[in-house]
């Protein structure tokens, strides 16, 4: 199968619209309306470092498509469409396309993305590269920099399920945490829901740790967050409890849960966010000033003391 | 060295725009002037496979940006932004990253291009993948599907040059051939220059034969191409000369020329937009119709007899 008999088959099916121009051209073409910017961001998986090597297709497929589009949820953003690229190694048979196109599929059918192009080479290393578009009102949209000292600091949904997630893949113990790492529900609603209400967001992808420390950074403050008010689903809890590792949970990463400032004139705004956007919102800590610039978040335990972490989050190199 | 110093050491100087907020947000932000569309595509280079596994940080990065350019000017846009994504072998050291950041930093300035962000992995076989955004007025932009029975066809620059610099890749040997593989000139000026004027257009990236045929496919016409009026460098029509292989220059690649096509009415048009974008364009055949549907290019000798490839160009799987 050549390059061109690959995209007939799993990707011309998913390419039915206008800016893709069948897939035939250069280039694909789209149209911002007035009053909006448009939003870019790209995310690469590598197999064997962001997906196991033997992860299926539709595994693949919604990691790499969740992970991208939760990078435009952070930024406020709705999304408009996506480039593909497939980098295919020597063990990607038919079933591996199959299942791929149809989740690929599936997931842009829900969150209303058009697949508009993108690229397909040998790699000896297989990986995926999305690149997703979208576009927000330029004076709502989202950044890490704008929280101030005496902002709440919130997080939706529970953290740690992606960790969880990533322990427990291939051995089918289901529960809670499975869900966060095989199939990343970028929080969209949430996000254009926070656009002009919130002061500073980012989607917990690193971990909670590293990706507040990131919010602190770009906006020059530091965070004192409450560890036991974390939110943590029923298996997290249990993780916790059982084996103490809480912070295992705080620096896990692959949550795509939204981490974000709002000052104390919006807070009141979020309960009807919350109802909107149909996931919880849970106070975790506030925002201080740090004179001796020492811009990251400390974690405080029951007793207020500061909770040293061996890692903040997953690093990438 | 972790992701953030590479990003603060190589990349960041590189990322002095709006639109890229320091590489500080989980997305670049970006405007398009009324009037105009966004054009997007994207291009992965895999080590072993579009560059030599020992290839230099400059050529790697000429060849990743200029690749990626060279399918706007194709499309007739106006580059704006790019993202760099960089899968990171195990064997990239300082030497690397450094000529990779001044080769790309001089090619962004050389073409008006900002770096707004990217992505960093891990990869155990390396990879470089570039997302170009440009934009263009809405009823000039070029595509492959416009070319009518009847249009003349036209190449810019030389063809083969692309295919003998891989050749001669590493060996030193320098002459008209070397740049087009290692440094590609993306054509930008004439793709701009030509948008509203062709009636199809496309860069000469897999090979003058299979680029053909791509207009071809997408514009349901068969083309008549003389080999012998096809443009070649010194170097190219000696090595067509003493080896007798004119076909490996019409079908190796890696030109970044454009080959469009042109109604009788715009013709006329051609001579100044040569001289504006500073590049010799030669008529090599003509459109015709393919009342059987046999949608392709075919190249005819001297004697008017058809010449057969054993490939139409580079295949990519």
């Amino acid at each position: 199968m050549d390059e061109f008999d690959l995209m007939a088959r799993y990707l011309m099916p998913l390419a039915a619209n206008d800016a893709a121009r069948g897939l035939a051209d250069d280039a694909a073409v789209f149209d911002i309306p007035e009053g909006f910017q448009g939003v870019v961001s790209t995310d690469a998986l590598v197999s064997g470092v962001h997906f196991p090597c033997d992860a299926t297709g539709d595994v693949v497929a919604r990691r790499a498509l969740g992970s991208a589009l939760s990078d435009l949820a952070a930024m406020g953003a709705t999304p408009t469409g996506c480039l593909l690229t497939w980098g295919i190694g020597p063990d990607w048979e038919d079933t591996f396309f199959t299942r791929f196109a149809d989740a690929f599929k599936a997931d842009l059918s829900t969150y209303k993305v058009d697949l508009w192009g993108g690229d397909t080479v040998r790699a000896a290393t297989p990986f995926i590269s999305v690149c997703v578009q979208g576009i927000g009102r330029k004076s709502d949209l989202l950044s890490r920099s704008g929280a101030q000292a005496g902002d709440a600091v919130y997080v939706s949904g529970t953290i740690g399920d992606g960790f969880l997630g990533l322990q427990s893949f291939g051995t089918a113990t289901g529960g809670d945490g499975v869900s966060a790492y095989e199939a990343p529900v970028p929080q969209l609603a949430l996000g254009q829901a926070l656009a002009g209400v919130a002061s500073a967001c980012i989607d917990v992808s690193d971990g909670l740790a590293a990706d507040l420390d990131h919010i602190c950074r770009a906006s020059q403050i530091a965070m004192e967050v409450e560890a036991m008010a974390v939110p943590l689903s029923a298996a997290g809890a249990a993780y916790a409890q059982d084996r103490g590792q809480l912070g295992t949970l705080l620096t896990g990463g692959d949550d795509y849960q939204l981490a974000f400032t709002v000052n104390a004139e919006n807070e009141h705004k979020l309960k009807d966010i919350g109802r909107i956007a149909n996931v919880a919102l849970t106070r975790i800590g506030a925002v201080s000033q740090s004179p001796e610039k020492h811009y990251a978040a400390r974690f405080m335990d029951a007793n207020g003391a500061e909770i040293g972490f061996e890692n903040r989050g997953y690093t990438h190199l």
